[in-house]
């Protein structure tokens, strides 16, 4: 309990991470939001010991999050980097990392960078989404932002592991940016999609439309971000699943059983996996 | 209990159809299996009253369910519709309809014909996939195979009502082939097509991945035989869902924010009517 940590943007996953925090009493949390009223019901959750609008009070955190929506974050890195002391680990909660990471360079903060992602989140929107269970068994991707900082990052990465989620370090943020828009932001592209060719063929779904279709209740600004600060690589994804899906529908089309038989069994297999 | 239902082929579909009836005292149950080892085991589940392997039991039953593969039924169609007496209701679950009704109305049963689809099941196979409850809330399709034979199949709706699935009748089995398509087999095979993109990837992935793929962990054979007699329908949901996934990706590239959030609050509202 001995270390403070900084928390800017009090949303779905800055909330949840405040709770996970302090329910298991690993850190005293202090808070940043936008919007007072924001702050104050964070401070009645109790998820927080203090909370308000004013960035100047991430000074006295060991550990600096910042969990703004990655447009936000972008213009908030040089403003943070000047004020979080250079003792400190300044590190953030966007799905998208190239952009981040590039930011973090380029402001030179004296504090340790080391940018995050956890790969976890709810259908519900800001402090209604808040879950201080939301993080476990889930992965954490770390990306150090420069050489030597992953070495003074051993902290962060302890309290990644002590909320219950699963660290990867990473070393490349364009790498994490592809394989995010595979396994994540291609299928919210493709509940948008099924969602749009169903019409009134929904009365008769059954639970894989259900299920394929889940994520697209989620909040439209957070999809917004990371769809529009990871274009290169979704459309990359896009491309490669387009081809995967062509290629099944020739095996069905020239009755290629054979084919189809392989290519099922060895995603079974790697479903299972997971 | 007064009724007498046979089920023949006792897989996912038809054993929670026997033990649907069985469990709420709806109807005597008969059964109808390839081998009597499965025959045995469904008599010992007790979720029906007697089972073995000789298709000529079902001249006794008021209501006779196909419940084998797609495959197999087109084989099965001109022999039950020769046994099943001319007073009963004829029936099957397979889960695509043109070719099934078209297999129907060539075998000119004396009983009545209502082709059927219940929009349920679970990622286990054959009875190990049996659940009472699988039909509950589930939609099931009604197609009667020629005029007069809807107001026959009172009966079955009945039936269909009584274990939880909502009857919806449906006249053109193409139509429903293409809806099917659109909301049942297209997410299967995007769920293939994802797990083939994704690589190591996966071991970053978050709830999205995992509810967009958890259909791939199906029964290989059950899939493929959905596949393999659903061709063409599949074929253009699939051209469909590229076209849609295009104008997504479109829209990312070029930064479009105004058509992205149309296009995702558009699908959001249809999922939440779900």
């Amino acid at each position: 309990m001995g270390i403070t940590v900084a928390i800017v943007g009090l949303g779905q996953i800055g909330g949840s991470l405040a709770a996970a925090l302090t329910r298991r009493k690993l850190a005293r949390v202090i808070g940043v939001a936008r919007r007072e009223a924001t702050a104050r019901r964070a401070r009645r959750m109790k998820i927080l010991e203090q909370a308000g609008t004013d960035p100047a009070a991430v000074a006295s955190a060991e550990v600096v999050v910042l969990a703004t929506p990655v447009q936000t974050l972008l213009r908030q890195i040089p403003i943070m980097a000047r004020i979080v002391r250079p003792a400190a680990i300044l590190t953030d909660v966007g799905s998208t990392k190239k952009d981040i990471l590039d930011a973090f360079r380029r402001a030179k903060p004296p504090a340790a960078v080391i940018a995050g992602h956890p790969m976890a989140g709810n259908e519900r929107a800001g402090l209604d989404g808040v879950d201080p269970d939301l993080f476990i068994d889930r992965p954490w991707v770390l990306i150090p932002a420069r050489r030597g900082d992953r070495k003074r990052g051993a902290v962060l990465e302890k309290l990644v592991k002590a909320i219950g989620a699963k660290p990867r370090w990473m070393d490349d943020p364009l790498d994490h940016d592809l394989k995010v828009a595979r396994v994540s932001h291609i299928p919210y592209l493709l509940s948008y999609a099924l969602l749009g060719t169903a019409e009134d063929a929904i009365r008769v779904c059954g639970n894989s439309f259900r299920d394929a279709t889940r994520v697209a209740a989620s909040d439209v600004d957070m999809v917004l971000d990371f769809l529009l600060t990871n274009r290169g690589p979704i459309r990359k994804a896009a491309g490669e699943l387009k081809e995967r899906l062509s290629a099944l529908t020739a095996a069905i089309g020239r009755r290629d059983e054979g084919t189809l038989r392989i290519l099922l069994e060895r995603a079974r297999a790697r479903r299972q996996r997971i």
